[in-house]
């Protein structure tokens, strides 16, 4: 039996994950793909620490060059993370001719273009299942099941840290900064959490679902982020009552000759699939001509789910090896000649619905005052709600409005802010009705 | 650029969807796979009506072998349906050296074994992603994206005139035979209704899926078949007070030497994620051990959606006739070789929880005869809801068991039928909660 054999870049979390299953299912693997599947090394700075696990015949290095130059290895999988050494051992490896497979969504959405190219120059295989969604298959369905059909839009939680967080809030009537506690007790974010809670991890894997699902080069910095510090259980409140559910949305749209991609907090309505995506699960919600609404729903990160992604561009891999043949499928579903260079809508043209909640002072004509600066500004109110609850002496007045755009509805919030009506900054969260009820 | 050819054998409604995709796609198509997809010919007993689509340069035959003895032809898709012409066909096609598509999941739950092992020794690709979930990605995801996994169970929801059945039931507090006359007012059920609402549709589905997730041979007479004929609006309240959903479920469990294969109407919690599948969507949830659980939502027939799965496999098969390859993945995703033949386990000892509705008769000493005789056949009782409406002069007695064994409770009932307790013939529906709440 022909023996194909892998190096494993980064000894942490992911790069743990991968090396037991390839150890564990090593009988499964052999079974797929009709060839062994070899774990002939890992590479990490730390070859101490015990991982709880047998690493037999495996070598562990201290310095991944003994991987990258190593003739004998088909498949390098970089498990290191971050965005300076993981890039240069990633473009190091498809010059010396390896596959690669990577999570690492930070450094496909800075880099990923000339990744893409490197690997196409050196007629490799460039596989990245695990960096969106964890174990869900995202990926290989846009580059592969969706190959007929053309998106129009895409809404996906994919940040696992801020749904648990939404969700601790919505079910315990706690606050922000009581759930981020509890979700860094339970491991499920970071001490520094500003890369999950201010949504910047949720954009990366945007820039790379809307390459693949729009045939787009990667484009990080033209996306709108908002992360989810500034969410209350009051706001949340507010939401259910009228019918809706707020989660940390990556929303991309293909509106032909530019596409709509943002990051923020959302409010959906109670009876959208992505409502019920508690916890730390992940969903992604695709509509394309053919299939209408379809929903892929998984674990988005952990050890295993993210390995078994891995796992699956492995065989992907593996499969190619046998067979004779690299870059079965475009690296972004499409030839390479068809990537555009599609612009995306700055977040001041944006047309949307809004939620608007104001701390109103308790005195008659603050109404008047903030319903006319919206009228000024073009931005219709559906609803109007005065609640009893006084904040320091404040009652919140809150506003759904009809669509609107985005630069009147901050001009009118700063024009608002200057009046003696409110107090604070108001709070705007952006409704999307897109993915409602189906049946 | 190269031209790859394909010939349609049926031109009804997903041969008509099949063939607009591949004419209005055509420049995507190619952007995907570099060449050209031509549909070279059509082949329908009925040459005349008018599809309202313009067939260009297609012939349209009204005879199959024209399609099949074409040299040219390279790809041969099969949307006739039904069990005899059409896998005669697919066999003819398969020997002629033609890759095949189909969506024939009666017949690859009849003939599937056979298909796939013409298809091997002919070295061509059979493949049938349209055949189960319509649109939903599940095939390649059981095949490809969780190879490394072991699965433990799949619950789905595969047959889209049952569910909406159902939910029509629930939402509207209707009864079974008016909101199978609405599914058919609709088109989504058939004037003879009974392959779907019999459960026959969702079991040939199963067999199929079940020898994907398991690695097993196709088998389809060993499955459980229940339809949802006596599901009634009182037991869809009952299970709601319960706090529980009735669907249709194919259920598939991997007991390690037998495999558990039902098709039944199963209560499920409110918070199970297949709870919030409604209408004509499908949905199916797998459960395996790296992943954990991951659910796959979309829609499962119609013209578009079944015809969007079709071309997913065309894109699959030309971008491996492109790359040299035939069989890149293995048909059932295990090498021949390692494909079982695991005994489905016989209903008689499955155990599970159950649902039992009685008609008892309004005196005393009812329910200790109705629990004696449970009691004597070792089924727990874990509630009991008799609830003030009268039917007829008898009132209904709602019991939910703990696990027990099903020959015992089928006996029972037979005994509990004989006395003077009850009236009728006692509801009896399982109860599932593998798939409970996940945080």
């Amino acid at each position: 039996m022909k023996t194909i054999q892998i190096g494993i870049l980064g000894f942490g979390v992911v790069g743990t994950g991968v090396a037991k299953l390839l150890k564990e299912k090593k009988t499964i693997l052999e079974q797929r793909t009709g060839v062994k599947l070899e774990l002939k090394a890992i590479a990490d700075i730390d070859t101490q620490r015990d991982r709880g696990i047998d690493l037999g015949s495996t070598t562990l290095f201290n310095d991944a060059n003994q991987i990258i130059d190593d003739p004998d290895i088909d498949i390098v999988i970089e498990t290191i993370g971050g965005e300076t050494i993981a890039g240069e051992f990633i473009m190091k490896a498809l010059e010396s001719g390896k596959h690669v497979v990577t999570a690492n969504k930070a450094l496909l959405a800075s880099r990923g273009n000339d990744m893409i190219k490197a690997a196409r120059k050196n007629r490799v295989d460039l596989a990245f299942e695990a960096s969106c969604g964890g174990c869900i298959p995202i990926i290989k369905s846009l580059r592969e099941s969706l190959a007929a059909n053309t998106i129009s839009s895409m809404s996906a939680i994919l940040n696992g840290t801020c749904n648990y967080i939404l969700t601790k809030i919505s079910e315990e009537k706690t606050e922000f900064d009581d759930a981020l506690k509890d979700a860094q007790a339970l491991g499920y974010a970071e001490a520094e959490p500003s890369l999950d809670i201010d949504g910047f991890d949720t954009a990366h894997k945007l820039a790379i679902l809307n390459s693949l699902a729009f045939g787009m080069s990667v484009n990080l910095k033209d996306i709108h982020v908002e992360g989810i510090r500034h969410i209350s259980l009051q706001d949340i409140e507010f939401a259910r009552e009228f019918g809706y559910v707020i989660k940390l949305l990556a929303i991309g749209k293909n509106h032909g000759n530019h596409i709509e991609a943002r990051v923020n907090p959302t409010m959906i309505p109670a009876s959208d699939p992505l409502a019920h995506v508690d916890g730390v699960m992940n969903a992604v919600v695709i509509e394309a001509d053919a299939t209408g609404r379809i929903m892929l729903y998984g674990r988005g990160a952990g050890m295993m789910p993210t390995a078994s992604a891995v796992l699956s561009d492995i065989v992907d891999i593996v499969r190619n090896i046998i067979s004779g043949t690299t870059a079965r499928v475009p690296v972004l579903g499409c030839m390479e000649d068809h990537i555009q260079t599609l612009p995306i809508l700055p977040v001041a043209d944006l047309h949307t619905r809004y939620y608007l909640r104001f701390e109103a002072q308790d005195h008659s004509g603050v109404l008047a005052t903030i319903s006319g600066i919206l009228a000024k500004e073009n931005i219709g109110i559906e609803s109007v709600h005065q609640k009893g609850r006084k904040n320091n002496g404040n009652v919140p007045v809150v506003m759904l409005t009809h669509m609107a755009r985005e630069e009147s509805v901050q001009k009118a919030l700063k024009l608002i802010a200057k009046t003696d009506a409110v107090s604070g900054t108001p709070v705007v969260i952006r409704i999307e009705e897109l993915f409602c009820e189906e049946h």
